[in-house]
């Protein structure tokens, strides 16, 4: 059933973001600045929520990649800077509703919004973020880029609600699973691509290959994050592994470790999951269930196999340092897992 | 202080909800019909929290107003009915979000959504509905529609957070509160009705008259609605009364009570209010002080005040059937109360 990942050959292909994080670098100078300023409000707890969201790291992958595609095919205005922007707005959106949903306490190791503030702040903040996305969109004026981002942005909660349903139900298959992901974190990454080469006027098979390249890194993207939830490969457990396991979230390494387990392992997963039992020595097992049936590494598999469909779909396309730096991402994305 | 207001003159200008619900009556079929289409989704809960919404009643006051609008400039396309679906979906994931951040249980004397689905389903949902807004918006293909209620959007949500910091805040003045229900309430109002010359293709100023009247009509039914919470002048309590001071919410009729009462009223407010005693007794008491010092009747009188201001606005308009209904209708939000 798995695909065949020799993890040796990691270092191989390692990939990296520091092409992307070049070539975007003056872009996201502006893009930095109009976050601030557009996370700005007379209302204060909106400009200090932000700032705790802004100061929270993470790499900022989405606007890069929308700057980036816009850059490939010699776009030269402003727009993109907004258009980057108002999807990160939508992703910060996202997780600020996700927290409240999911009860989360931490995000990357830091107290989350919902925390400091109530779950009453995130949820209007988030709305705020969201209508700051909408208007800055709609500034640029492309009807095609609102149209994409628009969709994006019922695809995303309609995945969200999807997660609910298969929130700890064991019997999700993963065809289910791909669904609500592709969804839920996908559509996002397929919508900040494809806007790249509409703003840029691109051809229709331009914004295709964009399109097809973001949803399929969406896609390897998330499986990697699920499988590090559980120390990835290496079974270097970072100071967030077991964060979905003890909200109970069923994702691709359970499922694949349930459906491959005895009977008897089953129980322990319905007692973990569904029975939220779901404490630190039911992780160390979980874990070892997941390695003894090559859960992890299939995971792992699957996500090298979209990150090869995100790079064919780039490959027809004219050879310029954006094109590079995209596909560099995807093995960057893969090889935070090995 | 406060406008006279002779409540035996309510009969005169009743006005009437049933010119506007005539002349929009085609395009409202049109209106329900998009609703239950684009609240659909695969995901069943989502049609299903959707029915729950829709079956909740509710006057649709909103999309009518949008309907009416564009009619009066003769508007001849389908945009009208989209962005009309589009106000009410808005209204309604306001409303979701709102159930959870007030965490009330119940809304029309019916249980919230919350109460039967659950706050996650309530974020979610709310959010699909309002990529689902913007989706439509986008379809319709106006620039200028779409920048009017995404910037709705985003000042809605301000508008809630600023309700956060005056909630259970008895020293809020009646200036920053009218601040609150401008956001909160009058934006979308205002947005609604904006929106119907702007399709039309109608002047600049013809904008500004129906933006205008949106803005304090919407106004003028939120202070309505805040008086129907303490029974409105009549005395006369429906089943929903006392909904916002159970939840501790700071509305014009407190304020007015509050900064008008002595020592030992105030003392009584804080209990109530910050203190969270808000019992059925609490609740006689506080009618009571309303009464004494003219609350209501002022809260009414301010309602009037910005229904004067709507009426004015649409004065130097075409006499046209739709103008006459969109005038009914101040009179007769402001008489729902008398």
């Amino acid at each position: 059933m798995g695909v065949v990942v020799n993890l040796e050959d990691g270092k191989r292909d390692r990939g990296s973001i520091e092409g992307l994080i070049e070539l975007t670098r003056s872009d996201m100078t502006r893009v930095n600045e109009l976050i601030l300023s557009k996370a700005g409000s007379d209302v204060e707890l909106i400009p200090q929520l932000a700032r705790h969201l802004i100061s929270s790291g993470g790499k900022r992958l989405r606007p890069m990649v929308t700057l980036a595609a816009a850059q490939m095919f010699g776009y030269s205005g402003e727009g993109h800077v907004k258009l980057a922007t108002s999807v990160e707005f939508m992703h910060t959106a996202t997780l600020l509703h996700d927290d409240v949903v999911d009860e989360s306490d931490l995000r990357r190791g830091k107290q989350t919004a919902r925390m400091i503030w109530g779950n009453q702040a995130s949820v209007l903040v988030g709305d705020f973020l969201l209508g700051q996305a909408f208007r800055m969109m709609v500034e640029v004026g492309s009807l095609d880029a609102l149209e994409v981002l628009s969709d994006a942005a019922a695809v995303i909660a309609e995945g969200e609600v999807m997660q609910l349903g298969v929130a700890k139900n064991l019997e999700t298959t993963e065809d289910e699973y791909l669904a609500v992901i592709k969804a839920k974190t996908a559509a996002l990454f397929s919508a900040a691509a494809e806007v790249g080469p509409i703003i840029a006027k691109a051809s229709r098979s331009d914004r295709s290959a964009l399109r097809s390249y973001g949803t399929n890194l969406g896609l390897a993207f998330q499986l990697v994050d699920d499988a590090l939830d559980y120390g990835g490969s290496t079974r270097d457990l970072g100071k967030n592994v077991g964060d979905d396991f003890r909200e109970g979230k069923v994702t691709l390494p359970v499922i694949l470790a349930y459906r491959r387990g005895s009977e008897e392992e089953r129980r322990f997963w319905k007692d973990a999951i569904e029975g939220e039992q779901a404490d630190a020595a039911a992780l160390d097992k979980a874990i070892r269930l997941m390695h003894r049936h090559g859960a992890i590494v299939d995971t792992v598999g699957r996500a090298r196999h979209f990150g090869e469909i995100a790079r064919d779909a780039l490959a027809p396309l004219k050879a310029t340092p954006q094109k590079a730096a995209l596909v560099d991402v995807i093995d960057f994305c893969i090889s935070r897992v090995v």
